[in-house]
């Protein structure tokens, strides 16, 4: 990594292409999505700091998604991941949620996710960058088509990404057995249920789901 | 810390006592509950390793587990914080569980607990620690009179843990709003059920909770 020494702008000047210019790009892309977030930050702001001109950004990455997508070293792309989302009725929404992490976590991805959950521990930069994904590239698509109000619809997405966040955490970072070595389905018949009653269950919680009593 | 470099014996001869004798035995034991895990260890093979009389281990320690929470530097002492979860009836054991853990992470013991929890994702050794902090001195007393097999035991216990650990990352590490600042109330009404189904929910969870549709 190179840059100067206030962080913001990795290189002076016109830059017109080349081996190195999507590195610049990026690396200018980091910084401005650490600091100031997703939303507050434009192409042609990170085309400035890098040197560039924006055409070249939008040549190199397309959309602000996959500028931010390839900052971050996303190991797949949420639009093809999660695209079938929006289509899946509301009720069946968490087992296909689930199930669609799941196979993630057993891909090659799952290497790359770890990393990325580890380093947001680490430092406050990637924790900020971590969060954007959530919120921004990965809740939109679980939450399509669930039509409530903002701030509901915010805390419905924060208590999901808990309890996966918890289930990463337990079965592939501190390896608790016996969640550690169970398989997709029986996580399935435990946890899409949770992920089910955060995402449609009763709003103020009054109303809890019943459970069984113990044996 | 010092230590040989085997890691196995930190001092050579028997020590009497003094201002370090309760660091030296600190640092044996670290070492054979990460290396050998929490049951596998004897107090006797400790105060060998670490040079010193087994009765001065007793006489400093007390017991296998006050010696393991001293070793973790655990914040506070789970036969007292949790002792009373044995009384409660089991249908109020989730909130109470809940509560108890929101209000330790409103105490200055929140730093050490955050601590412990970034550092076992740095180390194979601290995740061992953490892994016999919770299966061996916090789950027994959350599940304390719920009288199922050892395997389900377990596998509750396991989901149990991922759903706290996931509201600690995504309320205290991550941060997630609106997760990272609402108030214990509201996390209880969300979160009490999810933890309570685990608790003594469904066993193969065909039975799953009711939920309301979306709005």
């Amino acid at each position: 990594m190179t840059g100067d020494s206030n962080g913001l702008r990795p290189r002076r000047g016109r830059r017109s292409g080349g081996t190195d210019t999507k590195d610049l790009i990026l690396e200018a892309a980091r910084i401005r999505f650490a600091q100031e977030g997703f939303d507050a930050v434009s192409l042609r702001q990170i085309a400035r700091d890098a040197g560039v001109d924006a055409a070249l950004v939008h040549h190199y990455f397309g959309s602000k998604d996959e500028l931010f997508a390839a900052c971050v070293a996303l190991p797949m792309d949420p639009a093809k991941v999660l695209g079938h989302l929006a289509g899946t009725p509301v009720e069946q929404r968490a087992e296909v949620i689930l199930r669609t992490i799941l196979d993630l976590w057993d891909s090659p991805a799952r290497t790359a996710m770890l990393a990325m959950v580890r380093s947001a521990l680490n430092s406050d930069a990637q924790a900020a960058l971590l969060r954007q994904v959530l919120t921004r590239l990965i809740l939109p698509r679980a939450l399509a088509g669930l039509d409530y109000p903002e701030d509901e619809r915010e805390l419905r997405g924060s208590l999901l990404v808990s309890q996966v966040l918890g289930l990463l955490h337990a079965r592939h970072l501190l390896r608790i057995e016996p969640l550690a070595s169970v398989g997709s389905e029986q996580i399935i018949r435990w946890v899409a249920p949770t992920l089910q009653r955060y995402l449609t269950g009763d709003v103020d919680g009054q109303n809890s789901p019943s459970t069984s009593p113990a044996a």
